[in-house]
């Protein structure tokens, strides 16, 4: 195997995200040691129980010393105060990133205390699943998928070579760009799908018990792939949407336009104008199985284990 | 194997579902016989290839003869004009169904043509993919879904118990209600799921090409699962719509109010409200695990397929 990128990383927060990033690091040796640091000391006994890392005294001087990575790996809406307790025990020249699903938030949070000296690259893989805690990790989730750099204008270029070539090794596509741009693509790619999702589930929760156990028991007509979607972590987003109105407020008055647009044409039956739409939507779905960004298996393949 | 329940069933419109029920009709014994009959010379000649039915000259008059059960599983638009001509060749004593996604857009349709002595039961399997045409099909699509009967108030309990048994034969759990109950039942699992999907891919479209392009590399992070079910068959979902116009519109002005609710919460960064949300829905998600309509697998289970 090649040489570790780093000597050590410390990963903060060690729910689904954190937990994969300590388990792949160690698999595919992207780091010779791995510390572990999470709030909650039920986290912490469940870390060790799994023996996914090198270094579980859950204290931070201890779990950073020596750490040349540092990732942040809690909710969003933490990272400032997590950074704020961190920032005594970074060491100089030490990289510090995150995992956040949302970046310019982030950067807001926590480039205030990061000390001179230090390293600041956020971070955030486009991977994960609808489930969370240490449990829910495992090495292989971040292979061939994307994981996104937003540096800063002044970053320092070596560093984030760096931090590419540590996502690289955990068998993600690293892409750098602006945390900007990068909160308008996620927006539409991810928070307004999400909270779409979210919405229409609670549609079907808004009416009474018998509708509802109908909407249950027949949900595998369509209904079924949002509740997945549902399903994610509260917590997490809630604190994406509080950190990325802006341009998630943009894409649902959007999404809001088209959708009347639809329904006028629904009202009206206008089959034409209904058949255009519905044609035109087909091409990105190829496009998407054409990338490897999903597979073309039928009802994403799930047959196989119903 | 138990006796076959039909002597002959003929399968007019030989796509995913059509298909689906020739293979399955054979392959599980539900009919001694099945005969196909499609518009499509195309589609007749690769019944033919497939080898999937007993009789496949393509006319009416041979078909029917001697079939007892007559299923009609053509575009919903279509129906009507379907049903008038197989009318002068369906036999004294035989069920008519169909297997359309709307219901009461079907019977207003199919039931002025249906001759005397024929019993018209129309249903509705809940399974399907994304796929269309006599390829996609498969004998075990019906496993363990569901198949809604809209039997009329004066239909024959014996013929409606006929064709539960064909249904149960081919592997699916029958339950049987009004059309008007259905259609609204489907408006919320099915209809609006998918014009909700339709509709946030094209919000997608609607951007120039460097977004779009983004958007599908990015798309793993909730996108594509919407994309999946946008790219279903466009003349199916337009005659659903059209067919099942009031309910949509019913179904999408409720989503429509709960969608402000959501963008208000946001705009005012009302994080509790977005938290108690976000934590509802997950019930929902966890029934519809337990009553065995998805797989709990993270993802659907599609990374083996990745
Ligand atoms: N899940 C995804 O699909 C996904 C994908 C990409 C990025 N992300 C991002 O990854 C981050 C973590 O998500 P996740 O899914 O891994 O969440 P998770 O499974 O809920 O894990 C979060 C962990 O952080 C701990 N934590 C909370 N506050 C803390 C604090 N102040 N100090 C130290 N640890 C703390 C939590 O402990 P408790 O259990 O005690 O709260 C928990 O163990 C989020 O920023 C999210 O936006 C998630
Ligand atoms: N797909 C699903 O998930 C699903 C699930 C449950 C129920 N359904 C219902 O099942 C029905 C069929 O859907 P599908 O997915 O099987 O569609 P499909 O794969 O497109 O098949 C429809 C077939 O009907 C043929 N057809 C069209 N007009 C005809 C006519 N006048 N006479 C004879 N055949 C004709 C088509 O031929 P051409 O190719 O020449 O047009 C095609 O072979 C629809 O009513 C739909 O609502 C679908």
């Amino acid at each position: 195997m090649a040489d570790a990128v780093f000597a050590r990383v410390a990963i903060v927060g060690a729910g689904l995200i954190g937990s994969s990033i300590a388990r792949a690091a160690r698999d595919y040796g992207a780091a010779r040691q791995v510390a572990v640091l999470d709030a909650s000391p039920q986290v912490m006994d469940r870390v060790r129980e799994l023996g996914i890392a090198d270094e579980t005294s859950g204290e931070a001087p201890q779990a950073l010393k020596g750490a040349d990575l540092i990732i942040i790996c809690t909710p969003v809406g933490v990272c400032g105060a997590v950074a704020e307790t961190l920032a005594p025990h970074l060491e100089p020249g030490a990289i510090l990133s995150d995992v956040g699903s949302v970046k310019g938030a982030v950067v807001a949070q926590v480039a205030p205390h990061v000390p001179e000296g230090v390293h600041f690259i956020p971070a955030h893989p486009l991977a994960g699943t609808e489930y969370s805690g240490p449990d829910a990790g495992f090495a292989s989730l971040f292979q061939n998928r994307w994981c996104i750099l937003t540096p800063g204008e002044d970053a320092d270029p070596r560093a984030v070579a760096r931090l590419d070539d540590f996502w690289t090794r955990l068998g993600a596509k690293v892409e750098a760009m602006s945390a900007d741009h990068h909160d308008k693509v996620l927006a539409l790619t991810s928070h307004l799908p999400h909270l779409i999702a979210y919405n229409i589930v609670g549609t079907a929760d808004d009416f009474g018990e018998q509708t509802r156990s109908e909407v249950i028991k027949f949900s595998a007509s369509g209904f079924r792939d949002f509740t997945r979607i549902a399903a994610s972590d509260p917590t997490m987003w809630r604190d994406i949407f509080l950190g990325n109105r802006e341009a998630v407020l943009e894409m649902l008055g959007r999404f809001n336009e088209d959708l009347s647009v639809l329904q006028r044409m629904i009202r009206r039956g206008d089959g034409e104008g209904l058949f255009a739409f519905f044609t035109r939507t087909r091409a990105i779905r190829r496009s998407i199985i054409a990338q490897g960004q999903d597979t073309a298996a039928p009802d994403f393949g799930r047959r196989k284990s119903d």
